[in-house]
């Protein structure tokens, strides 16, 4: 069995004390998901979650990996779509884990393959059964592979939010497979993009130029760009998890365009808008407030928005609900004595958090939006 | 307002690093529930989670004495009895958190007020709303003083078994009102005696004379030597969680008495005998098992055997289904690969964990019960 990891691979450590792990880039990756299981203490069972989508494109290379690799697998599937992302789901799912035979014991195993939506809830379970089983991730979308890959946050939504039921549980290990992402719609690939955005501008001028210049390729998921754009995005994650775990500082700038972002989505209903179209809508907003403060000059904002046209994203959103998107922020679970806690630009790769914005100034910015 | 503790009331630090807590024992604790949550860091609101039964006895208590605090508390009442230990009732009382106004926020604290039914059911819902709020126990039974009061394990039991879906989460603060026995039935204190037996036993040969001493007293939750007693308790369990918080070591100590008496109290049914019983039971047949091993002798099992019948607890079972109970310990989940791990007592005041007792041994043990 290959226990080195081929030369193609890019690995990233994620420094976290005695909860620290590797996140490997590179193709083929899925197929050595068995070796990596069996690297890790006294692992026999391995149960995958995985949604109904996914199962069918990737399930197979998973379990025959794992069972290769002497180490039982069985696939737990769930419905695709974000509006499974919930108790009901959770509970069905942690009643598939604990009747599996053999039993489960705490040596087990979660894999989550898949998207977001598959990690936050396969994490949830990893973290609660047997309170805190190991777990693993393979990411199978480009969203996934640049945001949840890294910080351990795990989480399901509730009706009267997103993500408002979850658990910090850092996984053991992630397997980012960049060869996953040809079965992505372009759509999907724009959608991961967003985020890359965002960590160009929360930390890192130098990526704005690299997602200027390879912006077709990117849209193409061509697998060399593909892989250096995750594995150098991955590291300016890891290096904001490491500073800030449990999100009581400097991790609060990941949160850019994403405040605004989730009301907006909120205020269109899940599954109408991707997780990444509405943070693009959300950053526009907040470069113009930055913008209209001073904070940032008006060129900056303007080559924002330009470049996330370019990388197939909105900048505008016909009918956006202006009332629904400040209520719904009232209720972010970020905000603090009804206070809203925004994360805006204040020169390029720099961020910083403001709590005093006039809730005039947000409401026009988001009302820019929709004109 | 008073923020000093009074003079008759006794103060043991639970050290675990950042996690790090103070479990106060006396009387007329309850009313000092607000000014202990005025006392943490920018609480504003607070839950009280509490069952049908305590709710009726103590929630006004709580909620007045938080409310003078100048916080808002509202109590989320749930219907009593372990049978209602499960992801339904964490869901629902997950639902009335999310719907309190003003929304909850990081800021806000639940507070578990009841038996350990209601402490492992509020941690879990605050370890898992909004990815963690903070907690405060105040337990009002004299097992949950003992024994949920520190270590921080919560959970909901699974129809496959018990406490099979939780989180470690530790509380901010413990406040053990010894007053709140009064209200207790006789049959509820031997309950918690049972455990601090199992305390004397693991780690305290000076307890069991103790115990054996004041038994009468002590029956009848006489509040000084009680309010002595417990915090002797917490102080035992509380070192022995600082050392291993997660359980991968002596924390394992803990569970004598356990793994037979879960198995004991799964078999015979839930409510239709209590933990504390099923633990006594447990720790008779590990008891004899340990002497017939030579690990102790047979006069300090008859010892034991004699102060459980004084302490009102059970050493014999009609009708015991030790099959039942053998099939209930495989699926233990402190089982590892299938095999049994059992803590048996190896002189006055030590255990040992023991991986390789022949099950034929333990099914004798078992069968005394019953005999």
């Amino acid at each position: 069995m290959q226990t080195n990891p081929p030369q193609n691979v890019q690995t990233i450590r994620v420094e976290l004390g005695p909860r620290s792990y590797d996140v490997q880039v590179g193709p083929s990756l899925l197929g050595r998901l068995g070796a990596t299981l069996a690297a890790m203490k006294s692992v026999r069972q391995a149960a995958v979650i995985v949604d109904s989508n996914v199962a069918a494109l990737h399930a197979a290379t998973a379990t025959e990996s794992i069972q290769s690799a002497g180490i039982t697998a069985t696939a737990l599937i769930f419905p695709a779509g974000e509006e499974h992302k919930n108790l009901p789901t959770y509970s069905r799912l942690m009643d598939s884990l604990l009747a599996l035979r053999p039993a489960v014991d705490r040596d087990a195993v979660v894999v989550s393959l898949g998207g977001g939506v598959c990690g936050d809830l396969a994490g949830f379970v990893a973290a609660t059964a047997l309170r805190g089983l190991r777990w693993v991730q393979c990411p199978t979308t480009l969203l996934a592979d640049v945001d949840a890959s890294v910080g351990g946050k795990t989480a399901v939504d509730h009706p009267v939010g997103k993500n408002l039921i979850g658990a910090f549980h850092q996984p053991s290990a992630v397997l980012i497979d960049v060869l996953a992402l040809r079965t992505l719609p372009a759509r999907q690939i724009s959608n991961g993009l967003a985020e890359c955005v965002k960590h160009a501008l929360i930390a890192d001028a130098a990526g704005l130029d690299f997602l200027e210049t390879h912006a077709g390729q990117l849209l193409e998921a061509q697998p060399d760009l593909t892989a250096r754009l995750i594995a150098h995005d991955v590291a300016i994650k890891a290096k904001v998890v490491s500073a800030d775990e449990r999100e009581a500082g400097i991790r609060a700038h990941l949160n850019f365009g994403h405040t605004l972002g989730h009301a907006i989505e909120a205020s269109v209903g899940l599954g109408r808008i991707l997780h990444g179209e509405a943070v693009s809508l959300g950053m526009v907003a907040a470069c113009r407030l930055a913008a209209q403060r001073g904070l940032i000059s008006a060129d900056l904002a303007a080559r924002v928005e330009s470049l996330l046209l370019r990388l197939g994203l909105p900048t505008h959103r016909e009918g956006l609900d202006v009332g629904a998107v400040e209520s719904i922020m009232q209720h972010d679970k970020k905000a603090r004595a009804g206070r809203l806690r925004l994360v805006l630009p204040v020169g390029l790769g720099r961020v910083d958090v403001f709590e005093d914005i006039p809730p005039q100034q947000v409401r026009q910015a988001v009302a820019s939006l929709g004109q």
